[in-house]
């Protein structure tokens, strides 16, 4: 039962988000550094970052810490983190892993307030790793101090007032207004190289190695509050604790975009993820639907990453779909638009003014239905011109500019031209490039009130990277979706039946039928009235619920009971029942099963068939997922996923994502569906889910949902429970 | 009717193709070149293509044709080309669009054997200049002249023999494997430009252009035949002739990949390649099904098209899925099976043989799962053992090499005995690398017998190229299909029915249900027994056929009758059929309809709903279509497409390719369905269409699919004839 008020627990989140990020500023932020493992030896771990640490000039005192050295490198070194004698905000840890543990002990001792351990050999490598690894994690929460790693590849600031350097391997890219978190330190690397070589500018690199202490969700609480991030970009291989995921990501991501990519997905890359540094296999669908609820957009491929974190880091997000396309060459344009297209882009019609004023001034070759086709012959007044045309077309929400550059000319003032005009289409549609050029074409940085332009290889890039744009904007100006919440009776209600069936189970088990009616029922379900009877007693009880009937078989046993016959429909009287219970008793027996119970139910003719169902995945916690359309959709798996709990926007959302929706619309002169009432069935499940966290598995199906005000009616379910 | 054996037919296509190839011979092989509009001005076309000439050293005679000049760089000129009195193979022409047509003409009189004309203006600007371009086709077919073009960018052939570089664009790619076709100027520029950067190996290129005479089928057949070309690569924007295509692909692509993009596929790219340089907007689906069927590769981005050809010009085909990964850091790998899994490559665990191996010899954190992680600190001798490992473990069809280079060491050694390594591979097994690194990794062009291997930048393009090798290779090895003919009797039966129908109507009409009956009767196709009477003859016709019955109105105003409750089921008795009948004409003329005639058909019961059908698209000619699952299947589009004929093999394809396919197989209870049945019917209707291309239209919908054995029943269906 509830006893905080949702102010109450809103306010107690923000709190603890407040303090998490906080915890983090002595690593990112720190105002000293000691390095344990310093070295003069090339080749190893600690020459490399002290000698980071000092090329990037980091603003406050570098500590080294090695009992044999009384200096390194110029720097006065120390036997220990606690000899050192002045206050240290963050110590770096690259020793042997034995000597691991004693060094943290040792940066307790000296008031450090941020551990950031480099070190490798922990969880990674066996059950012993992670049991020192839980060692060291609460060591440190005792001691309050926070930790990075082990196994990680350290960090980074490019905040000219910090300037620090911590990472192990070379790249250190410009500064910017990106905040990069890695799970994996080879693609930590790779990432950073890449920013490098395309000058993309970054606030703060974090790499959390096994994630023992400091997270995902700790790092979205320092960026959120973090003025010098604009962008969050994370490459994750598995949660940790998704569940506060999905209550912190969609909160920075109202601000904030937030990119991710998450990895191990096919069975080999789960394998592979599980032995390297992650802790547990994540079920795709439910990445996906979180993701999704959270409005955290997801990259599928490491170039895509790149491609959207450089979008959002540059321009503003499209209001809307559409796009304006301007290009010298035909084929790239007729490429761009196949690529919008098919990710939910439209590229309209122009306005008749744009496009009167395109044919005034471009020569008469030229095509001008958006893609504009300005033709290889286009100047760097055409580009000009174009872009402040089409840029100002009140029907278009963003600009894609595709230049190739042509042999005879040089592109540099095209380039610059581009860049220029760019300042003159209005500032809330993003502007994009794509220079189809292996040679590079030299947008300058400083050209116009936009700066440097995003711009890509290739026209698909570009597109892929807008769509995604566009679905975060979508996303961040839906509506603010509300939870049901059932009253105080039925829950009592409710508690009493789980209460009393999980109290007399050791293991998880299924409702019996008269349970799960009135459990659904308390929620608020409509459920088929329904009587279980001994074969014996069926013909009689089928007079007292009223014809037409369907009759099932009661046996454990069978789990999908139509699967064996196990369902007659439409019994219209009682030797009808009679005579077919009769005959599932013969065919059960001659199957080995002794059947002495049936179901009998009333029949609910017509409606469209729904489902409804909950599973717990063991990391993710309750999934709800909904479909439409029986056995079929089943089977070609047209369902959507949500986490609980599931609002009424989320609702809605899953329904619109079936490609069977439009069953619900009434499709080829059958009858509509009654979508409010799938909905409500929907957002009860949802109330159901939070107040039993015994659920371990929901299946309504079928839900019949009648035509619209006949409401929608659960006509056969089952449900486990079991002890949490 | 046919007149030839399958034999004569075939013998007939191969002497067409060979004509076909011998007639590119002269426009990328020649043995001298005429240039008319050669200029001595930098900046214009006729410099650029005579400097590009004498840059990549033409090993024949340049004759350049220029009527003010008498000598142009160095090269004596003459006024036309008809004065030069010498053979001349091929004349490029790039003059201003008016003066084309008298340069053709003078080509002719020369003894030109083919023509590549660069300049503009026609086709793609008006309906004049399609006209212009139809014009110079005929008169160059009746010349014996080949012509290219109009509106291209030029030929080029890098044989040492020819070295002809007439592009009027910078690139001059070395010399190598991949034949090279683009529809679009711009996008041949980009991908020369590409194919430059990257040191890829090109045998020839040709700018196709307008395609008013030379299209990418002749091409087909010159590649086929040409000794240096292994790989073609085509860049496409519309078809002109599918069918064609549909023929030649398959049996060049037997021996020889073929690579294509097709663009074009949205609103507003079609649109934009029909103002731009295509002649028709093509059927996306159609593409897709052509393609299938013809064993060609579709890339659907520019870089997945060189990711793909870069593979296939370099390794062999992959007998199977089954890859073995090599890495030297986790998340790398895990991307990469992440990738190769959602492509229906599989990463299966190594033998205990080879894993033990790699144990004896790999640091204790490396991880011995596939994807191999031999984490950062792996040296050469490491990877060379490590390949010469995994590639000759007999579980393995391919080897992906990931290689992020370490930050300390020098990459040049791992590249190289990378590269060595490979040659201890089978070399039935492709080898690919992934070079993780900004700064390029200097991979050996010649260490090892296997030369240079194909290296790609992120995890992701490898998966995708490598796929797609493999699909092919599958492509490549399923057996050879069968088409079925109907019988003497039956052709003549069914061309009966249709001539006469033909002859009564000058438009297309829907054939009426006996003789849809008849004709699907003839065909062997089984048709439920129907019969079309008054409404008030309803009940005693009814008699006659037996029960259940079902009852349909016959109202050519309605399409889909049942979507306004015109089709009644289960009427058991003649009083059934009699009540129903009344109730239909009431509501029908409530909704403005005089209902005069209905049709009574014996009921199917039980069977898998499927749908089978014909539409003729104004391109392709007529593409089958098949689905599973009655109008829920319809609206989630879960249905496969392939041009006629049809064989068994691409029959059984397209039913497997169904989401739903395991529908057939009997789910979740429900009876199978006989498979052979259905495909026997898909057969049948490709049979039908051979027979008929008066086809317009034909919808069988639902053919019930009865459990194996017994059969597939059309129980509804239509058909449109019209004059060819």
């Amino acid at each position: 039962m509830k006893v905080e008020t949702e102010e109450v627990h809103q306010s107690r989140h923000r709190s603890e988000r407040h303090a998490a990020a906080r915890s983090i500023q002595p690593i990112l932020n720190p105002r000293s550094v000691a390095l344990v493992g310093a070295s003069r030896q090339p080749g190893t771990i600690g020459a490399a970052l002290l000698a980071n640490l000092k090329r990037c000039a980091f603003t406050g005192p570098i500590y080294p810490i090695n009992p044999k050295a009384a200096e390194i490198d110029g720097l006065t070194a120390y036997p220990a983190v606690s000899a050192v004698g002045a206050p240290i905000d963050m110590a770096l840890i690259a020793v042997p892993a034995p000597m691991v543990e004693s060094a943290v002990r040792d940066c307790a001792r000296a008031g450090v307030r941020g551990v950031v351990i480099v070190s490798s050999g922990f969880g990674e490598l066996s059950q012993e790793g992670r049991e020192i690894e839980k060692r060291l994690r609460d060591f440190c929460r005792a001691s309050g101090m926070r930790m990075v790693g082990p196994n990680c590849m350290g960090v980074l600031n490019t905040d000219p007032a910090i300037s620090m350097n911590a990472v192990f391997v070379p790249p250190w890219p410009p500064a910017g207004n990106i905040g990069l978190l890695s799970q994996s330190g080879a693609l930590g690397y790779v990432i950073l190289d890449r920013i490098e070589a395309l000058k993309i500018g970054l606030s703060t690199f974090i790499s959390v190695g096994n994630k023992v202490d400091v997270s995902g969700n700790d790092l979205l609480a320092y960026w959120a509050e973090d003025p010098r991030t604009d962008v969050i970009v994370l490459y994750l291989e598995s949660f940790g604790n998704p569940r506060e995921f999905a209550r912190v990501a969609p909160e920075v991501a109202c601000r904030k975009p937030i990119v991710a990519m998450k990895s191990g997905r096919s069975a080999a890359g789960t394998r592979a993820a599980t032995s390297h540094s992650a802790s547990l296999a994540n079920l795709d669908v439910a990445v996906d639907a979180l993701f999704e609820q959270a409005g955290v957009i997801r990259a599928s491929t490491l170039e895509e990453l790149m491609d959207v974190a450089v979008l959002l880091a540059n321009q503003p997000v499209p209001a809307g779909p559409r796009v304006g396309v301007i290009s010298n060459g035909g084929g790239p344009g007729i490429l761009l638009a196949d690529a919008c297209e098919a990710r939910g882009l439209t590229l309209p019609e122009l306005a008749p003014g744009t496009v009167e004023a395109l044919h005034q001034m471009l020569p008469k070759m030229a095509g001008l239905a958006n893609p504009i086709d300005m033709i290889a012959s286009a100047t760097a007044a055409h580009y000009a011109a174009a872009i402040e045309l089409v840029g100002n077309d009140p029907g278009i929400d963003s600009l894609i500019v595709i230049y190739l550059p042509p042999h005879l000319h040089d592109p540099a003032e095209v380039a610059s031209a581009i860049s220029e005009a760019a300042g003159k289409v209005p500032l809330e549609k993003p502007v994009l490039t794509v220079l189809m050029s292996s040679r590079g074409v030299p947008m300058p940085e400083n050209a116009g009130i936009r700066g440097r332009l995003p711009s890509y290889s290739f026209p698909e890039n570009a597109a892929v990277a807008l769509a995604a744009a566009e679905r975060y904007s979508r996303w961040r100006t839906r509506p603010a979706g509300r939870c049901l919440s059932l009253t105080p009776s039925a829950q009592a209600a409710i508690r009493g039946v789980i209460d009393r069936v999980v109290a007399n189970h050791g293991k998880p088990v299924w409702l019996e039928p008269d349970d799960l009616a009135t459990v659904l029922r308390a929620a608020g379900i409509e459920f088929a009235a329904i009587e279980e009877a001994h074969v014996r007693d069926a013909a009689s009880v089928s007079e007292r619920l009223g014809y037409p009937l369907v009759l099932k078989i009661q046996a454990p046993e069978v789990l999908h009971k139509s699967d064996v016959g196990g369902v007659v429909l439409g019994l219209r009287s009682k030797d009808e029942v009679a005579e077919s219970t009769d005959r599932l008793v013969r065919e059960m027996k001659s199957a080995g099963i002794t059947l002495e119970r049936v179901l009998l139910q009333r029949e609910v003719r017509g409606g469209i068939e729904a489902l409804v169902g909950v599973t717990a995945d063991p990391t993710f916690g309750p999934l709800l997922v909904c479909g439409l359309g029986g056995v079929l959709v089943e089977l070609i798996k047209d369902v959507s996923f949500r986490l609980t709990p599931v609002s009424d926007v989320d609702a809605a959302e899953m329904l619109s994502k079936l490609r069977s929706a439009r069953l619900l619309d009434g499709y080829r002169g059958n009858p509509a569906g009654d979508r409010a009432a799938l909905i409500d069935v929907i957002l009860r499940v949802s109330a159901l889910v939070e107040l039993v966290p015994e659920l371990h598995e929901l299946d309504l199906n079928p839900v019949k949902v009648l035509p619209p005000g006949e409401g929608a009616i659960v006509v056969d379910g089952r449900l486990r429970v079991g002890r949490v």
